[in-house]
């Protein structure tokens, strides 16, 4: 799956994920009050008008980027209904064309590891039929428990071609509370970094590896050191945009070939239109002040790459 | 939420949560079959098998027990009908008066986290309407991203009188490639164990506070260590059982006032009626199995404990 990320990367020029992560403050209101006439103030209403605000804009991105990250949290706190309205989400970008970051952080140990695998990135079977039930391309997955909660992934990886990404560095201000403790010579982050590379070393795809990593734009230094650890990880990073990260922070996420990072923004995108620099759009074109972030955002990296 | 469980504990007299972790090889044939007939071989059909199974063993033993664990990974594995599934089961679990661990495993950042603290142990808005998605008495936390990713959980404990349990020391073999690394003077479960005291301060509810860990059966001299280290928290301890952990491990995992530790088993008690010491009673009676084998686990920990 990483080859076909990083086609996509090359065709588009844009390494670039947009995140689906909708609360329904991001909704525009006329989006919602057409879901709660339909649905009422329910969760299938809830699920129903994150479903139509994300389709609006998967319709105006997807020919510009490779890849969307639906943040799952966002839809489970609206329950069931909230997990139709991800999976339906999950679909259409497929059908779009787009591959599909989950970003589950998922993590457990043993049979447990083994079924969130197939739920998200393998199969399950059910007496004689086998289903692939949330189906995204890549997820995210937490490294506390150790190999034993990412060895499942991995193999799920090579029996589906699909990849994962490994919590490293995250983007928030008190992940050094954990991660930047110093072990021996390393930091945490950098024995898990190292356990990244390590990982990936069986299920290489070309120059990549399907075993990525996540390292927040917000710890740039700390980018530049982890990327040398995993010179074959795709590093997603987070905290572009909203969180502080700007294009120029990034340029060491990058490897010499131009690629070995994507860079997610959430709110940036999906809720431009409440940026003033968006605000002619209106609330109506909320789809199309969206288009407009990609755009400058990718011409911001693209000059920082430059 | 802490208060509650105590008190369920001391009336039953068994530190005892029973995981409901359910593979499809768990559950009789006889309850497959009939599953299968009404739905098909299909997500719902594995769904409503996981949940009958449930149901039955639920009743068998609810009287006996203070909580429940259901792991969502082995409803998730099954998609959105596997998530109905465990709904049901929490629910029917609340019904029969149990205490519902939801063994999530969740961990996240921000707006992200309290997505997730509003769908399992808190509310989610819906225009004027309030609801309580899944709606478990505690979760279990994963700590790898520091204080920004409990906070939220401890905000939605205060509110709605709920609990967590943070993965401290896992009962897997791999667990201490990072848990066991020693930074400083301490180790990293160890830091974590501080952090579990101090989160857990502010939340306190009698002698313990709604701030438990999870440490692993698995480790008892760990777990002895980490006793000392966070004398006001719960500590749920997986591991026995199917794991390896005997009640006579168990004993330092408890404080002196026979509070404080609540022991999981989970294949050790659903599929009871598959291992030789319970064979007698066929699967046919597999719920009645489960319901001895609740029985000796509780003279195993009583004895232990005496």
């Amino acid at each position: 799956m990483i080859e076909k990320l990083n086609e996509k990367i090359k065709k588009t020029g844009a390494p670039i994920v947009v995140g689906l992560d909708p609360t329904l403050a991001h909704v525009p209101s006329h989006v919602c009050e057409k879901a709660f006439s339909e649905y009422g103030n329910t969760l299938e209403g809830a699920g129903e008008a994150v479903w139509q605000f994300n389709k609006a804009i998967v319709d105006a991105v997807y020919d510009l980027i490779p890849a969307v990250k639906p943040q799952i949290a966002m839809y489970e706190q609206f329950g069931i209904p909230g997990l139709v309205a991800f999976k339906k989400t999950v679909d259409y970008c497929h059908e779009k064309g787009l591959i599909v970051i989950g970003d589950v952080k998922r993590g457990d140990i043993g049979s447990t590891c083994e079924a969130y695998a197939a739920g998200h990135i393998g199969r399950v079977k059910v007496g004689d039929k086998e289903y692939c039930p949330f189906d995204e391309d890549f997820i995210t997955v937490n490294p506390y428990l150790g190999s034993d909660g990412i060895k499942p992934f991995l193999n799920a990886c090579r029996d589906n071609d699909r990849g994962i990404f490994v919590l490293v560095k995250t983007s928030n201000p008190s992940s050094g509370e954990l991660q930047d403790l110093v072990c021996g010579e390393k930091t945490i982050y950098e024995t898990v970094g190292a356990m990244v590379d390590q990982w990936g070393s069986g299920l290489m795809k070309g120059d990549y590896s399907e075993v990525g990593a996540v390292v927040g734009a917000t710890y740039p230094e700390m980018g530049k050191a982890l990327r040398a650890v995993m010179p074959r990880a795709c590093i997603l990073v987070p905290g572009y945009g909203a969180q502080g990260g700007k294009g120029a922070d990034l340029v060491h996420f990058f490897n010499s070939d131009g690629l070995g990072a994507i860079i997610n923004s959430s709110r940036g995108i999906i809720a431009a239109y409440k940026n003033e620099k968006y605000a002619s759009y209106g609330e109506a074109a909320f789809a199309d002040a969206s288009r407009a972030a990609v755009l400058d955002m990718k011409e911001d990296i693209a000059s920082a790459l430059a």
